[in-house]
């Protein structure tokens, strides 16, 4: 497998600020479906556009949850989760309570991701949990870590990209070192380069979340050497 | 009327970062009663907090809706407000969905605030709608205010302070010729210092949004001179 294709399988090509329009949307999704990203990833209110344009592709339909500041209601993230799914959304990303993460309210936390877990699950939608690493002492993003675990989460992310702070390869491999094989890591904020994206899937990242994936597949294939996915 | 106080009033006391915890929120409760600021304005999880410490005080529980990327499902931001009015929020801030303004769908921004705004005056609560005017042309900032007005806010909002742009004169003075004397107009976003509190209110600002509430009362302290209520 090329390593463009390679890359781009483990994308999540983002679009998320609010300035853009639909026309920024279709142009994402025309990306997606010409480089193979896993998902095209886009506000609540352009759902529907997405998943009209990637019917029948390989390139799922995916939102986000609590986003950008994981502090909504639990009830809301929930409701959230349902209205997406409904619309069609097979994966979506959530921002946990950041604040009460910080504060050691682990039942609080653990209750807000188990919830939007269990809408989730039941139909089969695939869920990541945002810890903002950024803003977290290395014993908040442990706890993070294990909390996402076990109320279920399919994925652990490192950060929304809307607050101080980017992917490391030390997040990652921290990340990785908890959750174990079997659950995804994904990294996000500052990934715009092939090499940032390489050394992220090095660490330990199963997905990569970017604004930037034409430009990562792009250099990727420009350069001879490893393949990311066999590192 | 001490400058101090004629300011304060003027204030929405807000903490809105997702890294805050609720000791942050404790401290934030105890200088708005201290210095008697409009509102306390947080994130929903901490809206039950607020409502208990600032009990049977002049000052207002609020918080946010559809925040900050303001692209939310309609339903969700609707939802959104009546658990908060039902958690005893008095006052909220939502953000307009800011990609379809500039996509000129005029019709489903109006829509969009036009649901929440039933939601808010069933209740007697404020709604004050966000246009995040970093992000829009002069002409997007002119149609987000008429459609505002239209749709019944109670106050067009510069800023949310998350994205590119801050409150400036020209703005609040472009916002206020368009809204007339009935609609208030709120300045937030890089409003720090009474100076430029100040010059927001001479501009046409009847409220002000900022985490620098206590700063900029002390400083209006230390002043002598014009009383920005009377400006």
């Amino acid at each position: 497998m090329p390593h463009g294709e390679a890359i781009a399988s483990l994308i999540d090509h983002t679009l998320l600020r609010t300035e853009y329009t639909p026309a920024d949307v279709d142009r994402v999704c025309a990306e997606a479906l010409e480089h193979g990203f896993a998902t095209v990833c886009v506000n609540p209110i352009y759902v529907p556009q997405i998943v009209e344009r990637l019917e029948s592709s390989p390139v799922k339909a995916a939102s986000v949850v609590g986003f950008t500041l994981g502090a909504e209601f639990t009830a809301i993230k929930v409701e959230q989760a349902r209205r997406l799914i409904e619309a069609g959304v097979e994966e979506m990303d959530m921002l946990l309570p950041v604040g009460l993460l910080r504060a050691g309210d682990y039942r609080a936390v653990f209750e807000d991701i188990a919830q939007v877990v269990k809408a989730c699950h039941g139909q089969g939608v695939i869920l990541k949990v945002i810890l903002e690493t950024g803003l977290l002492s290395l014993e908040e993003k442990i706890a993070g870590c294990l909390i996402a675990v076990k109320a279920g989460a399919d994925y652990v992310k490192t950060c929304t990209g809307f607050a101080i702070g980017e992917a490391t390869a030390e997040d990652i491999m921290l990340m990785r070192r908890i959750v174990g094989p079997a659950v995804g890591v994904k990294a996000a904020g500052g990934v715009r380069s092939w090499e940032k994206a390489r050394l992220m899937v090095s660490a330990g990242a199963s997905r990569i979340g970017a604004t930037q994936g034409v430009v990562i597949v792009q250099q990727s294939v420009h350069e001879a050497g490893s393949d990311p996915t066999q590192s």
